[in-house]
């Protein structure tokens, strides 16, 4: 689930009448928070939706469950890292480990256009299973559309998720503590400079692959290692800026970040520079941040460096504040500076 | 879920390099069912999906839950009787039903097209909140996607489901037993026709109005009410005839239908013959069959015709065979013939 947020608005509201839906509002930056949190939250109100998370989390009997979905639209549907169906598998998998859950059932829904090839059609499915053996997830229900050729864009692919919360842990936004050190996962930006660059036919020296992978046994490593998780956060759409302003807000909590130990591949900083882009903004589709309290960070680091898509894991900054709002980022020039939400759209369609 | 069945195809398999996506293959009839067969079912190989249901039964701890997504793209998007808000809530719903679970909890993931008029997204969102306080369920997480324009039509919904299995019973197409009644739960045809209506701005005397409901209440009567079920299923794409076909050739069982018992209102009738659709192949969105013994059958007919979707419920046909496949229709001029699923795609976009 796109996560929900409360906090401050920048934008002024307009009427709904005068207004259409513009690309930003699915960039998950200000816009799609202003959506969600004028229109969507609201209308669907309830203590469960509350929670503000990448998914749901529910008790059934004994167990606590997780439940999200998320639709997948990328552009173009193969990419150097992965496709459409992986990236739906490993998505909707990465939300349930930010809910502190071990994923175990997938769904998976087709909107297909009139026309789509077959083949390739076979291609996604096969990456799908292959995606879920990897996640070690069961694709068990699913359902199939067809719209008329140019009503549609290929294929569009929904999946849903539900894992179990085996362990007494509640992670989120309202969780954080001051004081909490805030670990990086990897390097960043791989995602959506891979996007861009196989949407583009841009060609650099070295091809540009996707960061994307399930995180789920990794999360579940340092769960069953007793790490104290205070948050967990996936960086997806908005890339890690977004991330960290959206769980300020939401937790009324503040953050240093010290960009300079914010891991950067060299060619990432350097096709940045050339597109225009802040790699804090860049989508990544197998990173995350989480909250830890520095008596267990060293251990935390060695389980998350263990799994390979959290080889080069650091620290990137520390909760100053458990009263205030606020991503205050310690520049690589050593200025100071706030951070806010990506306001605009970036780059559509990227997941 | 759209079931998923196995059985005997009538369409030789072609290589799939030379083939594309057809409306048919979202079409819930032969084509489908021929693409879930092939490729998405042998792919995605497990028992769960195995099941064939409408959706999937897993067990958590000491609960059996239910599963099911379902995408609606339906063509125009508000229609007499509904809007894709309220059918992509009551069809999902319907689907944990189907399963013997009570609904508890939805997603929803709506994609939309750039340019989309925010006011009518306000009253889509508004109408799936009342839907889903009709079928007594939550919407606890979501998902946000914009597409440029041109890419999407208007709004495509997803949403899954999670409901409960609370009573000890398995209900499916391998429980259905020679001798079985087979209880239809109201007049067929009126969702298609009013979609059908509505799109090609049809006027008749009597506007159509779609049969869109939640039927869960209904189905939970009946269980609670310990009325012994073998098998239930609604009646979406492909209509009465293909549902049935559909769980003939899955429980490898034989029905005699006599289609004078079948409930047609008078005007859908009329408007079939205009247009030359046939009522047993038009979709419904608020209509089921039960297999259900003979000894408990009138008292199945009491509680149904108790719930609004369930006033014209009645009896239509019998197992007549519990070895062998095959639908067997008594017509109203006397003489008998033998059903087949939809072949090709009668009316796309109907769900």
């Amino acid at each position: 689930m796109a996560p929900n947020r409360i906090g401050t608005s920048h934008c002024p509201i307009t009427r709904v009448q005068d207004q259409h839906i513009l690309l930003a509002h699915g960039g998950g930056g200000r816009l799609m928070n202003q959506l969600i949190e004028t229109l969507i939250q609201p209308t669907f109100d309830n203590p469960i939706i509350q929670q503000r998370h990448d998914g749901a989390v529910f008790a059934i009997g004994d167990s606590r469950l997780a439940f999200t979905t998320d639709s997948y639209v990328v552009q173009p549907l193969f990419f150097p890292g992965g496709d459409i169906g992986s990236l739906a598998v490993f998505g909707t998998v990465n939300d349930l480990a930010m809910c502190a859950a071990k994923p175990l059932y997938l769904s998976t829904s087709f909107i297909l256009e009139e026309g789509f090839k077959l083949d390739q059609f076979e291609q996604i499915v096969r990456s799908i299973r292959e995606a879920a053996d990897q996640a070690g997830v069961k694709i068990i229900t699913g359902d199939t559309k067809v719209v008329e050729s140019g009503k549609a864009d290929g294929i569009f692919i929904n999946t849903a998720g539900v894992g179990l919360v085996r362990y007494p842990i509640n992670v989120g936004a309202h969780q954080i503590q001051a004081n909490d050190l805030i670990v990086l996962s990897g390097d960043i930006g791989r995602h959506g400079v891979a996007i861009l660059a196989a949407r583009e036919g841009f060609s650099f020296e070295a091809p540009f692959a996707s960061d994307s992978a399930p995180l789920n046994h990794c999360i579940l490593d340092l769960i069953q290692q007793a790490i104290e998780i205070h948050c967990l956060r996936d960086l997806t759409r908005g890339g890690l800026a977004t991330a960290l302003v959206e769980l300020s807000e939401t937790g009324n909590v503040r953050f240093r970040i010290d960009e300079s130990a914010i891991p950067v591949r060299e060619e990432i900083r350097g096709a940045c520079e050339i597109l225009g882009f802040d790699p804090l903004y860049l989508a990544n589709e197998g990173r995350f941040i989480a909250f830890i309290p520095s008596y267990c960070v060293e251990k935390a680091l060695e389980i998350v460096n263990e799994h390979s898509p959290g080889r080069n894991a650091t620290i990137i900054g520390r909760v100053i504040s458990a009263t205030q709002q606020g991503v205050i980022l310690k520049t690589q020039i050593g200025t100071t500076r706030i951070l806010d939400m990506q306001s605009g759209e970036q780059l559509p369609r990227i997941c």
